[in-house]
């Protein structure tokens, strides 16, 4: 006999409304992307699923703009595809230099500790971007085996520069680990030709597909220090020799590492061929298109910006700072209850001094832009309105 | 501009066959599971969402049978639940005792060793169990600090009697944990009744739903023993102090921590949801009866069982020897071409010996039981005859 009954609240229908999600990540998913996760389940290991994998194992090649073999999506959301890459890269004789410009370069960080590894952090004031001068320096001070940066920064909403960055770190025998959850899609990314060793991102954000499998992509200098390790990956997991070969990336037969997150490969392959579709030439052109007509609805609110260098912005999180005599949560709460938009406010450093608003594949659209001002327009004059004069 | 081109394969449409999967797992999803699937995103900390979690953790506790606070979903399948288990518990200074009936011992074993303890594995013989008496001696001679047993095998189709382990353990000064993967919600299983310390499962077994998000929990001894450790847990992503904080289980305001699978976690409460309309007793006494049809339907072929005791026998997971001069894989592949069906071939030391026939929530009905005993005849037949007779 149960002892512990049966709780009243499953026993009513799921509550799932719809919201036009204007934050951070996850975006929407488009409908296209949303009906493949009602698809039949296959098992993990059939032919047909296979196919699949490898239809997404191309996919992120093209979105990264990488030939690199060892291509696959992990399973798991953003912060595994990270941990991948910090418990394949690093053991404990390592030394690991993180960029920080937000908060991901202090969860890389984080991560990076937990494996053991020396870790010195570089820290940027919020709203700014290092120099590949400046990087250098680092590069020479610290003499890192692993260097780590974030490309799109969503708790700073700036896009650290990484051209060319990996042959920098080369030259000095450290492989380069990027980060490009929140900018893939958005703002150019070339892996190959930029010398990236390690590239990973998440699904919810410019792919627009329910998060859940991850892509990343390991160059042949990463893969061989993974195969050159002289402890073993702290993580069965995420342990890159054996997805490898699930993935079908080292030329052996298939064997079964784990199963698979079956519907999340169905979505993020639905993801990737819409990028496909639209191509990424023209998806990096829309998404600056559309920050930049943000941008003029900001301003004409006389409204600022964390980031006051446009040039270093991420299009695809804009941070707006709350002006004074302003609560931000009572402005994002109007904009919520009265449009079911999400506006969502800082992290990290930025916690309750900005908003932040995401501009993300399937949601980065003029209509979604216009509706987006006109609700914010409105919740700062409600807001103003509300709060007694500071006079 | 581009360099990689446009992979030709993702401008084609997303190709998936419906097929019956009478396997290990994954199980069909059941349209209603399917369909939330599909349904739109929210943002991981909308207190919509967090509703959602809070009703699949009382689900978890109802299935698991236990008041466990610190009981969630992690956000991977069901290997990364027990990768939760290993990396939380387990610290270089543990003894842990990995019970093998199977490959999953095997499998946590290896978790372990990465986690830098002393591992120690005792192994039965294909198809048997363990008695509590054996596993007595067993601790009482290798004094672990942690022991692992596998509840429902699914690469040997045993059931080992997990009753009261919990206890012992706790008389030698042992953590217990338990994988249910296979078993929950086919077989009895009372988490605090019989003391276990940690209890996962997997989604895509009686649960139906798609993988990506699995159930466990922690007792009060072991959420004790993981707050007493003196290394952190090497995965940030898996590190339950974070993640109960963020399902709400540790009376702190819920803090960002990773980006949870939404629509998994959507599956997750419909199937949880789905076990607690039938309810427990119900789908334990459906499954038993499914398991005991489909054994009369296999004797009445002459086929013999790989687990000879009915007693220790897995109702999800019915392994069947195959008959000699019958290639296993060419019945297989006549099941799945003629009839969509899946029957699977067996796992580790199983492997090429025995099908492996899943009767699992959704899929576990008299309907598909005939459906699937029809078309195994029927291929063992054609096998027969296609071989040269060896008089």
């Amino acid at each position: 006999m149960a002892e512990v009954p049966v709780p009243e609240c499953l026993l009513k229908p799921l509550y799932v409304p719809r919201k036009l999600l204007m934050g951070p990540g996850p975006s929407n998913a488009s409908p296209r992307i949303l009906a493949a996760g009602a698809l039949p389940l296959l098992g993990h290991l059939h032919p047909e699923f296979i196919a699949i994998m490898d239809e997404v194992k191309k996919g992120i090649q093209y979105a990264f703009q990488t030939k690199n073999e060892v291509t696959l999506a992990v399973s798991g959301t953003g912060h595994a595809a990270m941990e991948t890459a910090a418990c394949n890269l690093i053991e404990p004789k390592d030394v690991v230099l993180s960029v920080c410009t937000g908060i991901w370069g202090e969860r890389f960080a984080d991560m990076a500790e937990r494996q053991g590894a020396k870790v010195v952090k570089i820290t940027k004031e919020q709203g700014q971007v290092f120099s590949n001068q400046e990087l250098e320096q680092a590069l020479r001070r610290i003499q890192p085996t692993v260097m780590f940066v974030t490309h799109g920064e969503s708790s700073s909403a700036t896009c650290q520069p990484v051209n060319d960055l990996g042959i920098l770190c080369h030259k000095y025998g450290c492989i380069l680990i990027v980060d490009c959850v929140a900018s893939l899609g958005a703002v150019p990314m070339y892996m190959d030709k930029w010398g990236i060793d390690v590239l990973y991102t998440g699904a919810q954000k410019v792919l627009s597909v329910s998060p859940g499998a991850s892509p990343i992509s390991f160059s042949e200098r990463a893969w061989k220090k993974t195969q050159s390790r002289t402890k073993r990956v702290t993580s069965f997991y995420f342990d890159m020799t054996g997805l490898a070969n699930y993935w079908g990336c080292d030329g052996q037969p298939r064997k079964y590492h784990h199963t698979g997150p079956i519907s999340s490969i169905y979505g993020l392959r639905e993801g990737l061929a819409t990028l496909a579709e639209e191509g990424l030439e023209q998806s990096w052109k829309r998404h600056a298109q559309c920050a930049d007509m943000l941008y003029r609805g900001i301003e004409e609110m006389n409204l600022r910006f964390l980031v006051e260098n446009k040039e270093f912005r991420l299009p695809t999180v804009t941070a707006v700072l709350v002006p004074a005599g302003v609560q931000w949560k009572n402005v994002s709460n109007y904009v919520m209850e009265k449009y079911r938009v999400e506006l969502a406010g800082g992290l990290g450093l930025s916690a309750g001094k900005v908003w932040r608003i995401g501009l993300m594949g399937y949601n980065a659209t003029p209509d979604n832009i216009r509706l987006l001002l006109r609700a914010l327009r409105e919740g700062i004059t409600t807001e103003q309105t509300r709060i007694p004069s500071r006079l």
